[in-house]
């Protein structure tokens, strides 16, 4: 592998940790609780974005690391990494900040509290108490289609889709259930996030989303701008995101320069037609701004 | 009432018909077949916007009207006036359009299938054979909510609500219940919508507008636009429209000029923040285009 590695890792130790809260790893709703011997469930307490910035400097420490080159995080991963260089400003040399806010939009507040609402409305999520293994299956296919119009973009799906009709061989149930290929788009992706994440960890990950807002670091976003650890900043955005808007990306990058002028800032928008997503999707665009941030560490 | 009013009575006889299909009057999956003695229910045909057309066709024959000075729509009734004045192109002089569209975009598509699909999973759907009086209550607040989303802007909740917090003694069930204001719009939105409007209605109207294509009038839209009777149209869309976008009602004003030089075309975009309801919520942007509308007749 040359030079044009966007994060060459002969030269860079990358941590990459699961968000504590989260299934995959991490102590969350879904772990066991030691003292019971059944899943913590609702027992487990409100989770902010703090505490999982607070469990990755706890594996950091724990891996003897002294300081980091670089935090880098997307969506929530952003906001998480704006929370860990204020709250841990010695830390960090850099940061950036990919489709993220340093607090959500009521906007993006209406979805996930839907999202919220369809898995706690399912019978099956118990209030919380369904079995491991169990759970709403029908919440969090509703939910993860939410996802995926909050997570795309319009124009995406009219290049991709248009009006095009699913073939009668591949409709099925009643005739509200299937006309249009974006309906078996969408069908197919709840399908295929079914059974990979515990409804109450993503309950909990979703509120701590909409509860975090870095202002209550100092009292103000300006005062939350000047703790940040890090004197080198990028914050990138996309024009097609629904979900944490461009012009929320630019205020960040604004207002962090503004607040502490002394800070090296750049924003990268980046003319993507992917929407949120786009960070996962369109490579092509995000490489060379990785690469860029990494060349001038 | 002086000359101010955008829409003088003594001059014109206004004709509002509820849509066939829909529960407030007119015949629909609501409606007692005579047959059986209960509701059609899904036993309804397919309905489509040309039925609807066609139903305001027969009205206003049946009222001894022989010609329309005005055809007048919003929204899906934007849909079904483009649709009489293809299919009757004799019945009206002028047409105008608001919010609307020749077909809708996926984007929209997807949006309307997750209502219906909200509706469906509801146990309380019954497949559709629900007691009259009682249905599928969470699924259509769910669906209400959607709407609502769809209906409004970020830009306006931003400025309306922003991250404003309801207080504590509002609150009520669990802790994923309720935590900000712009939730507490979306709970009310939702209660008012109860017991209001009959699920399978819902779901016939709401497919109705994601089938329709005005293309099928004539193989194409060129052509349906030629087939138009009308020979002036004004055609009114809003910035900050996610369900019918503005570029969307420019390409149908455009698309119509250049299908038929011979027809009057106008565009007027709405710089109003309150997305797809502007036409129900900012009047004094709308009553101006109404005024001028009419005067020119």
């Amino acid at each position: 592998m040359g030079p044009s590695r966007p994060l060459d890792t002969r030269k860079y130790f990358v941590i990459c940790a699961n968000s504590m809260g989260s299934c995959f790893g991490s102590t969350g709703p879904a772990s066991i609780n030691p003292t019971t011997g059944e899943p913590y469930r609702l027992a487990f307490p409100v989770l902010s974005l703090e505490d999982i910035a607070t469990a990755g400097k706890l594996l950091v420490e724990h891996l003897g690391v002294a300081e980091l080159e670089a935090v880098v995080g997307p969506s929530m991963g952003g906001m998480t990494s704006l929370a860990f260089a204020a709250m841990f400003p010695e830390m960090s040399r850099r940061l950036l900040i990919i489709s993220s806010a340093p607090r959500t939009l009521p906007f993006s507040i209406a979805l996930r509290s839907m999202q919220r609402e369809m898995i706690r409305r399912d019978p099956e999520w118990k209030s919380g108490n369904y079995s491991p293994g169990e759970g709403p299956i029908t919440g969090m296919r509703l939910a993860r289609k939410i996802g995926m119009v909050s997570y795309r973009s319009a124009d995406e799906w009219e290049q991709r889709f248009g009006r095009e009709r699913v073939p009668e061989e591949r409709k099925t149930g009643d005739g509200f259930a299937l006309d249009f290929e974006i309906e078996s788009y969408l069908e197919a992706h709840a399908n295929k996030f079914t059974g990979q994440f515990d409804a109450n960890c993503y309950l909990y990950l979703s509120r701590a989303s909409d509860l975090f807002d870095l202002a209550e670091h100092g009292g103000s976003l300006a005062e939350a701008y000047r703790l940040l650890g890090p004197q080198k900043i990028t914050v990138v955005g996309v024009v097609s995101d629904l979900l944490f808007p461009a012009h929320q990306q630019r205020q960040l990058a604004d207002g962090i320069e503004k607040a502490d002028p002394a800070k090296e800032v750049t924003y990268i928008e980046m003319d993507s037609i992917h929407g949120h997503d786009s960070f996962l999707v369109d490579m092509d665009q995000l490489r060379p701004i990785l690469q860029n941030f990494f060349k001038r560490a």
